[in-house]
């Protein structure tokens, strides 16, 4: 791809909004359920086909998701709009599934120090643990995606073996789970490496399969978005005010900020269907909802067409 | 160029640290003389081989580098480092002379109301004190840059013709001016853009004569700097911390990071001759200095390879 080609047509860029999951999972401030579920229904008009809608873990790893059942039964469902649920267990997705989550992301670390940390059990323990979610979801009208979670590096390890990701890849993809994430869990993932290695995932799982989840902790996730999408992905998770981080990865911040990489596409001309002024004051209402300021850039700066007054000594002169 | 190409030799990025300049000028704490002295001293042993170290500019205007003749005179001078002034005009430039600055670095904005807001007069003006300062140059061993600010966006009038910013390029240069820098003085460029402007400029500029001068305010810099290197771009502007942002162009925010950049061509392979750690301790000195934490993410993550203790509960499981 050319991106300084003018008459390039670009692909639709699928942004899945996490904010409700990954950005709220660390945050200290308890967020009512009726905000949580009005924040979702707001997301759910501003043009997004998927979000990720809360998890279902154990309460005391993550308290501030503790009401998955409550957001997941009262969110507005809207036709066209999936709401995903994280499970790390089978405990988990049949809770899940009787909130009728549209789909289930299921999450194991390509690092065993991370999985540990995250999970509290082995990689192997956690392969069987999805076993069981597969079978068990045979008999409900719901999708499976898997994570791949470190697969870009591992806050404990370092540097991630391709070849273990790739091949954890192939196993989901056996058990009969078709969506794919491949995550950068603590933002270590560059854009030559996001580049080869999509290529590679690229060559066993469909672009509309595969959604790369990337953070902004060094400052790298949006030029690994466009590497990415510039080898053929075609579908982000991306967080309203660049919330999110892992509460068992240290040094994790933010995912990359959902405005933001909207700025981004609307700029160079990819579509991605998303409202973006509705998705800045919606922004904008966070700082308030969390008691701190928050990582997003665009809901501060503005977009580029929101000029500013000229100075009265400018016009002086 | 393919970065997803394993056999790749990059070329070197050469890095200007723009922190003494671009990034002090909009600090409302005023920084001791000599801390600015040990702060260039510190970065021209880091591996920069360009430094702005200030600007002689009216000193109502940015009273915070008021104090450019000491500073010019007092650094230490290390073979291979080229300190570069910033000068508004011909008395900036007598200035600057006076000081010894090894480069004199011109700026006009390619929006006329943005040089009407920074400059206090029209672009025909600047250029006529562009002529004066390049006859007064011939006298002295010097070297010239000049800058298109706001190349790639007014924060006044929005969307800039790309005609406009090759034009004044043809100017400087028929006026005897070697060094061009493309300035993105409030964040408003993608990559797109950059990558068709850049290829332009360097149809009638050398990649050793071009600078790149992005800030990050909408989460693009990096982006960007990916954007203009894969077109031949080789030279760009930085600063530590990620600090700056221009007193007269509202929205303005911080350059791109100078240990986020590193950072980024450390991790891809293109050599830069830049100390990271060091830079990183130097970057970590910044929020005592100034009394406010700075935008850059490399000096609170830490490289990929600082990896963290495994907790005990993981050695447990």
């Amino acid at each position: 791809m050319n991106f300084d080609n003018d008459d390039i047509q670009f692909d639709k860029l699928i942004v899945q909004e996490v904010a409700p999951r990954d950005g709220l999972q660390i945050e200290p401030t308890w967020v009512e359920t009726a905000d949580k579920i009005a924040l979702i229904d707001q997301l759910s008009t501003a043009g997004f086909t998927r979000i990720e809608a809360g998890s279902f873990v154990s309460p005391k790893a993550i308290p501030a998701l503790r009401d998955g059942e409550a957001v997941f039964t009262q969110i507005e469902r809207r036709a066209g709009v999936i709401f995903v649920a994280l499970v790390p267990n089978v405990k988990g997705a049949e809770r899940a599934l009787n909130a009728h989550a549209d789909e289930l992301n299921l999450v194991m670390s390509a690092s065993q120090t991370h999985n540990r940390a995250n999970m509290r059990m082995s990689c192997e323990a956690s392969l069987v643990g999805f076993g069981d979610i597969v079978r068990l979801a045979k008999h409900f009208p719901v999708s499976l995606n898997a994570t791949v979670a470190t697969a870009f590096g591992c806050p404990f390890e370092g540097k991630i073996d391709e070849d273990r990701v790739v091949s954890i890849v192939d196993t989901y993809r056996e058990m009969g789970i078709d969506g794919i994430t491949l995550a950068d869990t603590t933002g270590m993932a560059n854009p030559r490496q996001v580049a080869r290695l999509v290529k590679r995932v690229l060559q066993r799982v469909p672009a509309e399969a595969l959604t790369l989840h990337f953070h902004n902790t060094r400052g790298l996730g949006l030029a690994n978005v466009l590497a990415a999408y510039e080898v053929g992905a075609r579908r982000f998770d991306a967080a309203l005010g660049g919330l999110g981080g892992c509460p068992f990865a240290p040094g994790a911040s933010g995912n990359i900020c959902t405005e933001d990489l909207v700025n981004l596409c609307d700029e160079i001309g990819i579509p991605t269907g998303i409202d973006l002024p509705k998705l800045i004051a919606l922004s904008r209402t966070l700082p308030a909802l969390l008691g701190h300021d928050v990582p997003g850039q665009l809901m501060k700066a503005g977009r580029n067409c929101d000029v500013h007054p000229v100075p009265d000594y400018v016009r002086a002169i």
